[in-house]
């Protein structure tokens, strides 16, 4: 059985898929006798399966043409995976350590084969849920982001590298549709899709859709997303986009990568970590008031920044002299002059991600797709109080954001509002 | 004799050329006998043929694959002209009323085959220079701006129209690193290619080279060039690419073009209209003190601005129900809203323009690339005197821009310098 054209695989066919494919069936030595195969997309979008063998192991992603989670009714090119695939590869090599390598793509099927994360990795998400520490986070996530979003940007590239790779990304136009649509359109209207917290959170949702200041600061974040080609981002960097042990931090799933503005990529994870915060009251209980696990929270946010501005700012600093066209070193010749210019950067920066976090925040209550974080707190009344102090911050940071100066600041306001 | 492959024509082969090309020939009825055809770019970088007979005329314009005012030292793509028929094609089409009609393209010689625009049309700049009134210059240019600016951007097109031709444009990435080498770098730094008024601007030229504040700024000016694709510019919007007669304005020569922020077309256009002010102190004599004149210009650059202003939010008005996916009518539901995101837009797209405006009029002072306004100017004195003016006040423009409210506010600031 030849694979010369698209078709959704199951886990039979995959078998077939894997015999037929020596970059796959090499992996596991060509040995299927105990082969298991386990479908555990709990994403939105794809069909995911873990290979697994006595000799090797593997993961296979496979796009199909429209979302999973909504049905055959929403259409979505399976060209997606194609972007997935370079884009995996890309960050892989600016960022081996917290990429999955890619062992196979195969654009007719819209596949991609690649390492298994092996168990104790689990989504990062599930372990905010769960009140584990993840003493690597910060320094890790950082990491990630500095090098990848440092690595594609004009400060490190020449404009000919840059507007090629812009121009390739502008393919992914479908995945940008999808975040446009349900990011910065869709919780500013009535839709259909949307939903919350009812009746708790009638009121909440409609002044969100009647709140002219609001409408004005997300029509400026759109603008950027739409028309920013900043960097290469991975586009959908939530807390279920990253997997964890204690020792291991992995960033999978950029099926929506594109150059677009760093602050999309920081701002998605960060404000998906002050969702987590929000959901701890609800995750309570007699054995654990989860106190402490909100402090590392805050330590998380606190640190991440932090962290990266200092990664940002040293990949800046190694590879001044280099062909990066922003900024010429014949130009930007004096230490005071640097240190301006870095500040203004990164000031911007800061605001860009504060106002992308609470954008992705406020659609995570009020639009399509919600967070397990505040979906596996049982009680609706509860939920609702959890998820109305997160969208009061995001409210107020999106409309403020300016007035911020610092991570601290908004460390502060978090935990205003949480009393 | 076939064309095949490029090659550079001259006043003989291109009579062969036009006998070989259907839609050349056909304009002139196929009549050669008393065919007239003369070299008259007066341009930096291609060859422009003006071809006139008793039975018809057309102009032609190839590009060579390097910069004509340097010569072959300076390579450049002549993949340009292919981008210059391209764009005069869309404005042509978005705007016939000011764009010279496109007869012809041939990819491989790289020329294009346009009207001629037959005398009394003259260059903008000469006008200038010459001290001519042309009473519907700011009626036309703003039509041409605001036209071929609202419908090349996400105020009237989809995402997914948009991401195909931004796509596109970055392909004429050669020309955009040409303006980002000549605009935003070469002037802040020591360059083999600029020059200056010596001696006289000797230390003004040194001060620009120095100056922080001015670096800081135009790394902004330069970040926004680079990655912000906000509508399809036409790239070098300055007073040399705009034919006019009394009654008609025509824009030409749109090689830069590219999706970029179009706050640099309006303020390369302003900017230029700046320049003409401050040289015409050196162009008055007994006969015309040109003060007249003078206050017309800043007339024309205030009513620019402003018919734009209303030309562009009357375009947005009329289209705002339409497939254009930045603000969605569902969204932006009352009048007040609508008011207020149009208010913050135009005050964006001023304070953008200015910056612009400012980066055009330094880079003409202390450049590679000067303008005949002042080069005109033989008293070497005197010319300085009238650039260190308007270098003084592009200097504030590009540092205060935020400050300026309107363009009243520009107008003065202008009229208090030359004082
Ligand atoms: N390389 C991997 N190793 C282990 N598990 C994975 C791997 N990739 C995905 N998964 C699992 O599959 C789920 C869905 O994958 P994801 O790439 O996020 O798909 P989607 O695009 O549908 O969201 C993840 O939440 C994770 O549990
Ligand atoms: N369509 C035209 N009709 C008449 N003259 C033209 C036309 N196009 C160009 N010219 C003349 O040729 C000169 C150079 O043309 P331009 O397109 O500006 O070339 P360049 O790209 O070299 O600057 C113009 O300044 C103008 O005098
Ligand atoms: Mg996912
Ligand atoms: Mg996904
Ligand atoms: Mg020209
Ligand atoms: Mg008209
Ligand atoms: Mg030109």
């Amino acid at each position: 059985m030849a694979f010369t054209e698209f078709r959704p695989l199951d886990e039979k066919s995959l078998i077939e898929y894997i015999k037929a494919t020596p970059s796959l069936s090499s992996k596991l030595d060509n040995n299927f006798d105990d082969l298991k195969i386990k479908e555990v997309g709990d994403g939105n979008l794809n069909f995911v399966y873990i290979v697994s063998g006595s000799t090797g192991s593997f993961v296979i992603k496979q796009a199909l043409p429209y979302i999973r989670c909504i049905g055959a009714s929403w259409p979505m090119t399976k060209e997606r995976a194609y972007f997935e695939a370079v884009t995996l590869k890309e960050q892989g090599r600016l960022c081996p350590e917290h990429v999955p390598e890619v062992y196979h793509f195969d654009h007719t099927m819209s596949l991609i084969g690649m390492r298994y994360l092996e168990p104790p990795h689990i989504i990062l998400r599930k372990g905010l849920i769960a009140g584990i520490e993840y003493p690597l986070l910060a320094e890790h996530m950082s990491e990630f982001m500095a090098r990848t979003l440092f690595f594609t940007s004009l400060l490190y590239n020449s404009t000919t590298n840059h507007k090629r790779a812009v121009a390739e990304f502008c393919g992914n136009v479908e995945l940008c549709r999808l975040t446009e649509q349900v990011v910065f359109s869709d919780p500013y209207k009535v839709s259909e899709y949307n939903r919350w917290t009812s009746p708790y959170l009638d009121s909440d949702a409609e002044m969100v859709r009647e709140d002219n200041t609001l409408k004005l600061k997300v029509a400026e974040l759109k603008s950027m997303f739409c028309e920013r080609a900043q960097a290469l981002i991975h586009g959908d960097l939530h807390t279920g986009s990253v997997m964890v042990t204690c020792e291991s931090t992995q960033v999978i799933d950029p099926e929506f990568a594109f150059y677009g503005p760093m602050g999309f990529d920081i701002g998605a994870f960060l404000g998906n970590l002050i969702l987590a915060f929000f959901a701890q009251d609800g995750h309570a209980d007699q054995g654990n008031d989860r106190k402490t696990y909100k402090e590392w929270i805050l330590r998380v946010i606190d640190e991440t920044w932090n962290l990266f501005h200092k990664k940002f700012i040293e990949l800046w600093d190694e590879h001044k002299d280099g062909h990066g066209e922003a900024y010429l070193s014949a130009i930007y010749n004096n230490l005071e002059l640097q240190q301006l210019v870095r500040e203004k950067f990164m000031k911007d920066l800061f605001h860009d991600m504060l106002g992308f976090g609470a954008a992705k925040m406020i659609r995570r209550i009020v639009g399509v797709a919600h967070v397990e974080d505040f979906e596996s707190i049982k009680d609706a009344g509860k939920r609702a109080d959890c998820e109305r102090r997160a969208l009061e911050l995001a409210k107020m940071l999106l409309k403020d954001r300016e007035k911020f100066q610092g991570i601290t600041e908004v460390v502060t306001a978090i935990q205003k509002i949480q009393l």
